[in-house]
């Protein structure tokens, strides 16, 4: 992406009177985007705790919670249109607040994933009454791939609340264990020797499998935005491996 | 969203001097979406193709021709990068280019889930051999699905050229098509007498229909960013009916 100004460092967004200024400007939108990371946290939490609990008051809790997030990133637009119309920032500064931009979007997405554990988990009761449904080792496999989806994406959010290269950094470096937790529950149900499931079982327990892989995705997609504004560095597409050893050679 | 200035209709757009010359600033942007439409659909068709045919080389073709739509929403972001650092735009000047920018955004994460669908392809082929997994019903089932999504991301994609209200509300009533085409295969993939099927070609499968779902909600998102630039009202979050009752009682 073009800059008229060459990459600040993550420690000099702080610095600077101009900075500090748009800072405050972009302080609501910040707001909006650490809320709405708490919620998409909470909600994950919660519905994941719904399905392994067979728990609907719990997840029609995550159902009514849902539009809180989806209003949060109405706000999130708002601000944005609202801070460009107003500073009509360029550089490096109009970088932060498309980076902020596309950060909000991501953390509305991953709430919907959240919803969709939640769904999942009513159907689930659905056609399982109250006999328990998960087997010991889905179970443990189910909550380490919450784990890691959960730890990336409140990780992720923290990084942007000073553009922390460090914490994106290791949210990187985390997604091996996701992928592997997905894996694993993906092996688990397509075993044909789960015969406590029915297919349809499966294919819900998938369903939330995969909305928990994304939330660690969108985990990602936050941490490469933090690392766009910290460094200038657009790395959404470059080889993984090679870019946590780049970021380790240069002191993170 | 905050406006300077009262929503202008979609066929003004074209008119005015003013409007032209932005127009014209935001020709290569357009383009941009344009050419990522095509390639999404193009990959869409080629990886569904490579599934039923069980043909690895065009699910490999797939594969390869990915990163073409990464380094399109690359180069969008990049415009409008330019396009606001440049024109510094307010008002619903403002609301057109952050709205493109969603949009290729969108058309970004819909390349995404072709390519999910070719590496299930691969993935099916390999766990089935020569042997022919589809049923009938499924088949029909698939290409059902296939056809709501393409069909209304292709619409989506030709919405953006003139911010075209009636394709993007004909978008919206193809919502329950999605559906219900999602809602066969998920039953016929949830049915416990798929003997043909194992565990894990059921995972697969059910991997591709959510694919293509999630290409059809693609393609509703950009009819609704389509929607909020020609009448500037934001209807992400509003009912779906009232919404389409509401446009049509408009004339669409």
């Amino acid at each position: 992406m073009t800059d008229e100004n060459p990459p600040r460092a993550a420690s000099d967004l702080a610095g600077g009177h101009t900075v500090r200024r748009y800072d405050e400007e972009l302080a609501k939108l910040r707001a909006i985007i650490l809320e709405m990371g708490e919620h998409v946290v909470g909600q994950a939490r919660s519905a994941v705790m719904a399905l392994v609990d067979r728990d609907d008051s719990q997840a029609y809790r995550v159902l009514d919670r849902e539009p809180q997030i989806d209003y949060l990133s109405l706000d999130a637009d708002e601000e944005v249109f609202r801070v460009i119309a107003r500073r009509q920032p360029t550089a490096v500064d109009l970088r932060i607040v498309l980076a902020l931009s596309k950060i909000a979007s991501d953390a509305e997405r991953a709430g919907d994933k959240a919803k969709i554990v939640a769904e999942q988990a009513l159907e689930l009761k659905k056609l399982s009454g109250d006999s328990d449904y998960l087997r010991d080792d889905l179970r443990a496999a189910l909550g380490r791939l919450e784990d890691a989806a959960c730890s990336m994406f409140e990780r992720s959010i923290r990084a942007v609340v000073n553009f922390d290269v460090a914490l994106s950094l290791a949210i990187f470096e985390d997604e091996p264990r996701l992928s592997d937790a997905s894996t694993e529950v993906r092996h688990l149900l397509g075993e044909d020797d789960q015969k406590g499931l029915s297919q349809r079982q499966v294919v819900c327990l998938l369903t939330c499998a995969h909305g928990l892989v994304r939330i660690g995705n969108h985990a990602s997609n936050i941490a490469e935005q933090v690392i766009y504004v910290a460094l200038g560095q657009d790395v959404r597409y470059r080889n993984r491996e090679i870019l946590i050893e780049t970021l380790h050679h240069q002191g993170y």
